[in-house]
């Protein structure tokens, strides 16, 4: 027997930005990630949303990169005075932090000498042993250091740098999902479906209501990184869903 | 004078629930709660999300209960085995928690007696000493206790919810933004504004890139809870704009 959990790959995301928190800007970059991780086999764990405070961003980098295989950082990395992710980085880590000539060298490609002031420097800034992560939107690069990736908080510019760290990435054992429509309320399936639960425990069983054209209707979603595990919790709630539904058509 | 930072009210956002880590469901309620109690004069500084497990749960709730005025939780109080936010919520607070009076007859408005069988009498399970969070969308109830609001995940519940709890609250002296648009790029102001920042310490000044018709622009946004210093900080950055926009047309 393998023990799947020993296979799992967790990370977590943390979104550093007070324009996030203020409300001004609607986070894009949290379900974009989660999707993209789970569905290469990296499971995520946990997110946190810490405003632009030195202090605030290394505690939470700290808590998390000792708990997880990986880190995933989005924002604080532009050429303005509030984007200091990079150097809470380095302080976390620390390591020095300098103008990488790597960097400069991405910036220069798109960005004339002339224009490449104080500034846009920042955007080169990487602490001393990190490796670049580029991107084809933008000339400025993310970075990994450790277990930590850090990446842009524009979306397109995010997504661009995720899909440069995918294939670098140790994948576990990609957690299979079933979703089963319930035809029902879900107050009407929550005690037999948490015996279902009960009677599948290497599978996760969720339930999520939806307004279905009007009529409350629910979503069953089986997970499991077993197929056949997969397909016999799946079997259970739809055996389930069937005696729940006959039992009401004898009722009504 | 008075000290504007003695008057903040803080606050945290707790989201819980797998399928928000997994993607399957893309969070809808940080950005809504986030610009909610930003617009009421409460701060918003954290935000985390955790899935449906009872130790995450009670390690981020006391994390962050006592460390904010308030925490707003989102998720996990419905009628199935994976709904386990209020005995969470219970076993943090070390209060026994049952099936509650109240809350049995609000669901009984709008559910049949016949119809409420154990799995929506989960849904009137409230921990000892809390307050109910009614709404005007469902007849189950989120609750309050100490400086904890619990409530629902689905969207136009937990709106609802978040308009009965809003009177309840304290609030601090707003926040007060002002953005303006810059017409240049952050990399041809970041320098001078970082200056202006540092000279109008009692605002924050945010910087913010964004494509304008396909051409690179940034919006700067100042907040302060001072009307006058968010005036003269806005006033310095304008005339920084126009420094730097003459600036460029000289050497163009």
């Amino acid at each position: 027997m393998t023990d799947p959990a020993a296979q799992t790959v967790s990370a977590a995301i943390l979104v550093i930005g007070d324009e996030i928190l203020s409300g001004r800007t609607k986070d894009k970059n949290i379900g974009y990630i989660a999707e993209y991780l789970t569905n290469i086999g990296v499971d995520v764990r946990e997110v946190r949303v810490v405003p632009d405070i030195e202090a605030e961003i290394i505690t939470a980098l700290d808590a998390l990169r000792h708990r997880y295989t990986y880190v995933f950082t989005t924002g604080g990395i532009g050429p303005t005075h509030d984007d200091i992710t990079a150097d809470c980085v380095a302080k976390a880590f620390g390591v020095s932090i300098d103008v990488d000539p790597r960097a400069r060298a991405l910036l220069l490609t798109r960005i004339a000498e002339k224009d490449l002031n104080e500034a846009r420097l920042r955007m080169a800034r990487i602490p001393s042993g990190a490796d670049l992560i580029l991107n084809k939107v933008s000339a400025a690069p993310g970075f990994r250091i450790g277990n930590v990736h850090v990446m842009a908080g524009v979306p397109s510019i995010m997504q661009a740098m995720l899909d440069e760290v995918a294939p670098t990435l140790k994948t576990g054992i990609k957690m299979l999902s079933e979703t089963v429509r319930a035809d029902l309320r879900e107050g009407d399936i929550g005690t037999p479906l948490g015996e279902v639960a009960k009677a599948n425990p290497d599978t996760i069983i969720g339930s999520y209501p939806f307004q279905d054209d009007g009529r409350p209707n629910t979503n069953i979603v089986v997970r499991s990184r077993d197929p056949q595990k997969l397909a016999a919790a799946k079997a259970a709630v739809e055996a389930m869903l069937g005696q729940v539904r006959a039992g009401l058509r004898r009722t009504a």
